[in-house]
């Protein structure tokens, strides 16, 4: 079964496919009587069978609406990589698994990448509908370190380097929505560490190996599913 | 420190570097007097110091040819997806985890897709040695289903696939050396999964959502990888 993004299925409920979706049903080839699924990206979801008249698109529920208990699962922070595609390839693969939300921060040793974040929520909604789920990651961006920092207080925060430290290693331990930073290539700075720790921060381990920036979050996010 | 790739390293010595490493350690801009590191994928590896002369450049070997032990690891048999990029994005991140072996199957419901196979070995290369690992990671293609089940006659075998079955949880138990066989898009065909049944293979389940074919393949090896 094919699903879709509405948003506001809820609120406007089924008249309000965006233009994009309704390109997407034609894309599909759709054939008229064939079920769909729509979800709002916010745990609901709802069944639909497809119509076509006069060659007018229209969609008519065919079950109430159905909601999915949001899962524990981690939130991810990892700066842009400079080949932007690595990071994008690494969101579609941990929406598949499940993440709840990805941030995109700035720390000492990541160079700003110019990018439009747009892209990232696209990729976002096409791997949820791929995916068949019924929650849509959060995507946000912090422009500072202090800002970071701020909205960290008071989670479950993990922080993954390669500098020395008091590491656990990571998969040992499951709390419930983990926060959890990777470094840039060149690690995070020392003082960026200590910052973590002050505010009751793991140090955590990812093995031996030299992992790429979006490897490390792969890693982080499909070590938790399952 | 950068690491290259030298398969004859202890059959041949140090001057035995390829055109392409050469050239690799010209774009990295490697300076004279600077340590590198040589692994031959086999799991020797050896440090070298580089040197410069009338701008011809040379290596000195600095340490004794170091053995790692090889670690238990996955063994993964997968499809080649249509857009072939997905899997050669797979590859470079299972060789940062540490694969032993990626093997491109055949399926009832897998479409025969031209891929020049050498690509997905350059990957392994340039993987191996950004991540410091010593193994490469052997790159096979099998043409035919019953070749396939021919060599994996005395493996411990592991199926993944959407049908209904009597799954195991991946991850949930560890056995050493395991090789995992995912399915292509359209799932294995019953015959097919009967076959591995046949021959002692245990059904693995991945979790309920959806799951990209190379996706399932990264997640198999992540999951087994720390």
């Amino acid at each position: 079964m094919h699903c879709f993004y509405a948003p506001q299925l809820i609120a406007l409920g089924a008249n309000s496919l965006s233009d994009e979706e309704w390109r997407h049903i034609k894309a599909l080839r759709i054939k008229p009587g064939e079920t769909i699924r729509l979800s709002d990206g916010l745990g609901s979801s709802q069944l639909f069978e497809f119509h076509l008249n006069d060659k007018q698109p229209s969609i008519v529920s065919l079950s109430d609406v159905n909601f999915d208990q949001k899962k524990s699962g981690v939130h991810l922070y990892i700066p842009m990589t400079q080949q932007t595609d690595r990071i994008e390839w690494m969101l579609e693969k941990v929406t598949e698994m499940g993440i709840i939300s990805l941030s995109i921060i700035i720390t000492k040793h990541s160079e700003k990448v110019k990018y439009a974040m747009d892209r990232l929520q696209r990729i976002a909604v096409s791997a949820m509908k791929q995916s068949q789920r019924s929650w849509l990651p959060e995507i946000n961006t912090f422009q500072s370190w202090p800002e970071l920092l701020h909205a960290l207080k008071g989670k479950s925060i993990f922080i993954a380097h390669c500098e020395q430290g008091n590491k656990v290693l990571w998969g040992d331990r499951k709390v419930s929505n983990p926060h959890v930073l990777i470094g840039p290539e060149g690690d995070f700075h020392p003082a960026e560490i200590q910052d973590i720790i002050d505010m009751g921060g793991v140090e955590i381990s990812l093995g031996e190996a030299r992992l790429r920036t979006e490897t490390a979050g792969l890693l982080v996010v499909s070590k938790y599913y399952l």
